[in-house]
């Protein structure tokens, strides 16, 4: 794992935590996208060699909206950046960690994805992610 | 804002919480900490410029406690270094984010620190810190 890629963090209403982010982070976000397979739009803040993603769900059975009803607003997932997401997940599983797909799936950002069962990782949901050459 | 310092993480037990990061980060907790005056037992494993830190509350009313009796163990904060915390206080004020402390505080790992309420973030704690020379 190089670092932290990016904080995934669910908002309701991504127009109205654009703005908020941009204020708080003191920079607009660089690129908004909508990732329909996953049922969320995002947009990308930069802090320094990390990014933050937020996600608003856009149908009712996206998993960001779910989350929202569960939990509410908020963090919802790590990403952490690596080098070979393939041996990445093989060395995960390897050490027991429960993998939600046997294969990288596109991600947002222009990135191979795949996510680690947070019940294995004290509640954490943790993205492996690799940007695609 | 300069990077993501480090991701806070609530847990329930830490010992095991320290094995399982190990093996999920590739390498053990360079750090392991208790601030008492905050209720928590630290460790902190690095990945690249960032930092997870895991918090174990060390009495019932710790904030970690309640935070885990209401949302169960998972990411707890996102913490920003800054390169003069006092400034992005008053920068932080001015844009109308409620501060949870008029002066910062003494942290772990060695850091002034400041958190920003959730409610005007979407849900996230936000935490500034920055090094103490």
């Amino acid at each position: 794992m190089l670092q932290i890629e990016h904080l995934g963090i669910a908002v309701a209403d991504l127009a109205a935590a654009n703005a908020l982010f941009a204020r708080l982070s003191g920079a607009p976000a660089y690129k908004v996208e909508t990732v329909e397979s996953e049922g969320v739009s995002t947009s990308f803040f930069k802090v320094g060699p990390n990014k933050l993603e937020l996600l608003e769900a856009t149908r009712p059975d996206s998993p960001i909206a779910k989350f929202i009803d569960k939990r509410g607003e908020g963090i919802h997932h790590v990403a952490f950046e690596v080098a070979d997401i393939r041996a990445e997940m093989a060395r995960l599983k390897a050490e027991g960690f429960t993998l939600l797909s046997e294969e990288p799936k596109r991600g947002a950002d222009n990135k191979l994805v795949c996510f680690v069962h947070p019940k294995g990782t004290n509640g954490v949901l943790v993205e492996l992610c690799q940007e695609i050459r």
